[in-house]
């Protein structure tokens, strides 16, 4: 087991979370081959830092990718790899279980996390799977139907009030000498987990572009991990232009990106309607910067209103994602990529779980006497 | 295409919803063999009543398998379908995937649907995907919790007052006659998509007992069909043996079986907490009667006390579903199966749903400087 930080390239032989310099650190790249499996576990068994214990699956992963008619007007070939069909309709159940099969291996008791969204349901949800016990941070502002879909599972929320930046540093120390291990945004089995999608996405099709929205930055970091193991392991001819898509009201990585710096700076007064992703200090910011760099990738933020447009265009085509998810969508007319180009944007978490802040559609009110008139009439 | 009332016998050349005699008609017996392919609708491609528009597939079916530690203490082996992981997150969209394949096959512009929760979104959601129409009928007690998740996908959504259970029958008069295609709870589409999780549970094991939380019967016509079209076909040694579960507060087809009548009699004044399945005339009723006589299989009804532990139980295996999912895991101890026997629960839809009903968990507040305290310190 090697680690290396993607900063300043020191490396170390143990899974710490976080290098000397404070960057995330990442596992080596893994080289191998597929094989025939039920699941994306299976059949990239090469792949996994850690063995995956299959025996306490919930199913993550082996989500569809499907054709969307959203690409037309632009006249791109558009694929939707939709994450909302997980355990607990978010793409954090890969890296979770991921992150758990080691914490349950090295004979962790206790797992952690600091979330106020997909990953705190995903982290309490698994925890209780694993039979381990779950101490779920979250922030002062976090509501109560989040709340809710944590701690059905069982986990113990603990609501935080402090700077929350500091939090997500302060809670992989302590856990570290209480014996609690905190599997937040970039830990790096959880990065590892989220290779899986590019796995899929490839086993399908070979896209030019795909699209990603990005916050911490542990998906992005995942999904291009996977893509480019696959190309040095020989399966794959290229790799795909990466695209990070951030909400304008909180694109720190984005605006870095844009001003050549190469250090994320603290994006004050965030303020957009996708809260997943409204991160302003991204802890694999500087990680993602590089990225893009080295690679000649891309990062594009977009408007709240471009996001509920697009979130109601993926609806009127059956996927009800939540707003973060429908970044990429959003991010499409802006790109303007080739004619024909080959795209897949990941939806990454369940609209279900950000209802309040869904508008109700329009409801007709009709009595059964009247049920012809009303259902012949349009409304 | 052949069809035929279950009940009188009557068989019809064209696919219409009911018998004369009122009840639901079915599709005879398919016999095939399966197929290598990625998706159940590939895979079972002899079974289907109609070719299966695999390129407006949402990617409905093929669900996770599970295997559950909730059976260890009555000594069963235990394994959960989760059909919570599906597009709209319900079992409904794969009736709806087929029921639509159809109408859009024969020229329907407008499709419909009665029904409050599941089923009115899952139609909304593919009525949107394969660009037609949607009449989504609800009922004048639907929550706007669950009408903001059916009117998101652009659906008409009607609320009607009056008789509900008039509705269902005046929807597919009025339908006929306006062209709307009504995919009602037992359209015979419907029913038949629901046999792909009978194929799923037999690709992965031989199940000695499946549990199937019923309220109109069409899920339960279905998954019995599915097991016997593969017993005939020679693919299984065995049809496992099926057991309908109500909830005690609205039990119409359990009493029925009890009290050895032929007939459903309506459930007056039904009360429960799984709204999801509680019918008080359920249309498939005398069908779902039949079955359980002829094949000497079983219904159980539970409290809603049960069904609330049990979807605690669940979650706390990383499962958050309906309480009307939970149902099958409330009836497993009043059962007393064998010792060792393989039982499959289904678990018909996300806790996401209802989310309205689910209490919140205990939250504990902390300040960050007392951080370590509040970690060490379980609640």
């Amino acid at each position: 087991m090697k680690l290396v930080c993607p900063i300043c390239g020191k490396t170390y032989e143990e899974p710490v979370q976080r290098c000397e310099c404070g960057e995330p650190v990442e596992f080596e790249t893994f080289k191998g081959e597929p094989y025939i499996g039920k699941s994306v576990w299976e059949r990239f068994w090469d792949f996994w830092p850690v063995e995956p214990a299959l025996e306490l699956s919930l199913g993550e992963g082996d989500t569809p990718l499907i054709r969307s008619k959203l690409g037309k007007e632009l006249g791109v070939k558009l694929y939707l790899k939709n994450e909302t069909a997980n355990p607990t309709w978010s793409f954090k159940d890969r890296g979770t279980f991921l992150a758990m099969s080691y914490a349950v291996k090295v004979g962790y008791k206790a797992v952690g996390t600091v979330s106020t969204g997909n990953m705190a349901a995903s982290v309490s949800a698994y925890a209780s799977r694993f039979g381990l016990k779950a101490k779920i941070l979250v922030s002062e502002s976090a509501s109560d139907e989040k709340l809710k879909a944590v701690s059905v599972y069982g986990g113990e929320v603990i609501r935080v009030r402090g700077d929350y930046g500091r939090l997500y540093f302060d809670s992989m120390k302590l856990g570290k000498r209480l014996g609690v291990y905190f599997m937040n945004s970039d830990n790096p089995f959880r990065v590892e987990g989220y290779k899986g999608i590019a796995f899929e996405i490839a086993e399908e099709i070979s896209p030019d572009y795909v699209l990603i929205p990005t916050s911490s930055g542990g998906l992005f970091r995942g999904v291009a991990k996977g893509f480019i193991e696959l190309h040095e392991s020989g399966l794959i001819d290229r790799v795909p232009t990466l695209i990070a898509v951030q909400a304008e009201g909180c694109s720190p990585i984005c605006r870095a990106f844009r001003e050549g710096k190469i250090r994320i700076e603290r994006f004050e007064t965030p303020k957009t309607i996708a809260k997943a992703i409204a991160t302003p200090s991204p802890p694999s910011g500087n990680a993602v910067l590089k990225l893009l760099r080295e690679f000649g990738w891309k990062c594009v933020s977009v408007s709240d209103d471009k996001i509920l447009e697009a979130q109601r265009k993926l609806a009127g085509e059956g996927l009800f994602v939540q707003p973060a998810s429908a970044t990429g969508i959003a991010a499409l007319k802006k790109l303007e990529l080739p004619e024909g180009a080959k795209v897949v944007s990941i939806l990454t978490g369940s609209g279900l779980k950000t209802l309040s802040t869904t508008g109700q559609g329009k409801v007709r009110e009709c009595h059964l006497e009247r049920l012809e008139n009303c259902i012949k009439n349009d409304s």
